[in-house]
C-alpha cells in the first residue's frame, strides 16, 4: 500500500496510527499541503478529492481510499486483528461518536484551507484567526472530556484498555492543540489518555516529527 | 425510541431518513436550536454533547446516542434490513467516504454555531457570511460530484439502486444548499440522485417542512 500523507496533517496521522496498530507496512508518499501539492494534477489523478490522507491499495486496480475514518474502518474490516472497534454495537457507537466529535466538530474548522479563507477572503486578523482556532479546539475537547470522564467503559484508553479508533483521532487533535497553544488543563481525562497512547510505539513512531517529510 | 431533533438540522434529518428507511417508529422531541434549547440543562442531562440529533434507546438504561453517522451505523448494525451499507468492504469504504465528504468537509463549516461565531466574534458581515456558506457548499459538492459522476457503482442512488448511508447525508445537504441559494448546476449527478431520493417516502416524509416543529 501507498499512503499519501503530510506530516502535520492530523487526518493523515490518524491513518498512520491505525496502520501501525495493525502492523501493516506501506510506502510513505509526502504531499506538502503548505506548498499546495494536493492541488497538483498528479495528486488529483490519484485522489479526486485532493485531500490527504489517501491510501492506495495493492492489486491491479490500485483503488484509492480517502477520508481517514472510512480508511480506518476499511482497514479494520479487512485486517481484523487487533480490532480498532469494540465487538458490541453500543460500544462501536460510543467509539465512533468520540471519533466524530473530533472529526466533525473540531478538526474541520481548523483545517489549513479554512484558516486561509478566514485570513485571505474574510480579512480576519492573525490574532482573531488564532482565537478562532483555539475556541473550537478548547470547546470541542470539553465535549470529548464529558464523553470520557467517569464513563464506565473509559479505561487506559478511550474505550477499554487497548487503543482503538477513538484514540487514533484523539491523539492527532492534541498535537494540533499543543502546536497552537490551546488550553488542555480542563480536559484531564483526554490528556491522561493522550499520555497513555504516546507511550505506545504505534502512536510515537508515527507522530509528525517522526515522518520522513518532517521539517 | 426518542429522537431529539430540530426540523432544519441537517444532521437530524439524516437520522430521520435512516429511521424511515428501516421502518423504525420513534417519538419526535423538538429542540429549537435558534432559541438555544440545546444549551438547556434539561437537554444537557439527555445529551452531554448538547448537539442534535440525539437518539434515546428503549430499555431501562435509556442510552443516548449522538453523532448522526454513529447513530446510523448503530441502527444498521442492530436492524440490518434493509441494509444502509453495502456488503463488501470496498463498497462500504466508498459509501462512508461520500458521507464523510459531506459530514466532515461541508456541514461543520456551515453550522449555526459557526455562523454565529463569524458574525458575533469576528464581526464578519452578513454578505461575507453568506459567501462563506456558499463557498464550502459549492466546492464541497464538487468533490462529491467527482466521487459519483461516471463511477461504475453509482446507480439510481449514490451506491447502486437502493438508498443508503451516503444518500441519508447527501439529501439534507442539498436542502441546506437550496435554502442558502447555493449553485448546484455544476453537480448534475448529485442533483439527479437528490431527485431520485425525494421520490421515496423515507426522504420526503421526513423533510424539514414535514416535521412537527416546522414553522
Amino acid at each position: 500500500m501507498k499512503l499519501y500523507s503530510y506530516f502535520r496533517s492530523s487526518a493523515s496521522y490518524r491513518v498512520r496510527i491505525a496502520l501501525a496498530l495493525k502492523g501493516l507496512p506501506y510506502d510513505y508518499v509526502p504531499v506538502h499541503l503548505v506548498k499546495n501539492e494536493q492541488s497538483s494534477d498528479a495528486f488529483r489523478a490519484v485522489a479526486p478529492a485532493q485531500l490527504v490522507p489517501a491510501l492506495v491499495l495493492d492489486g491491479p486496480e490500485a483503488t484509492t481510499l480517502t477520508q481517514s475514518l472510512a480508511i480506518i474502518e476499511y482497514l479494520d474490516e479487512t485486517h481484523p486483528a487487533p480490532p480498532l472497534l469494540p465487538a458490541d454495537a453500543l460500544g462501536r457507537a460510543r467509539v465512533r461518536t468520540i471519533a466524530l466529535d473530533i472529526a466533525c466538530e473540531i478538526h474541520p474548522l481548523d483545517n489549513l484551507r479554512v484558516l486561509r479563507y478566514l485570513t485571505g477572503e474574510l480579512k480576519v486578523s492573525e490574532d482573531d484567526k488564532n482565537r478562532w482556532y483555539r475556541h473550537w479546539v478548547e470547546t470541542g475537547l470539553e465535549v470529548v472530556e464529558r464523553q470520557l470522564a467517569g464513563h464506565p467503559q473509559t479505561g487506559r484508553f478511550s474505550h477499554g484498555d487497548v487503543p482503538g479508533l477513538a484514540d487514533c483521532v484523539l491523539v492527532p487533535q492534541i498535537f494540533n492543540a499543543r502546536r497552537m497553544d490551546c488550553r488542555t488543563e480542563h480536559v484531564p481525562t483526554v490528556m491522561r489518555i493522550f499520555e497513555a497512547c504516546m507511550s505506545e510505539a504505534a502512536f510515537s513512531t508515527t507522530q509528525p516529527s517522526a515522518c520522513p517529510d518532517a521539517t
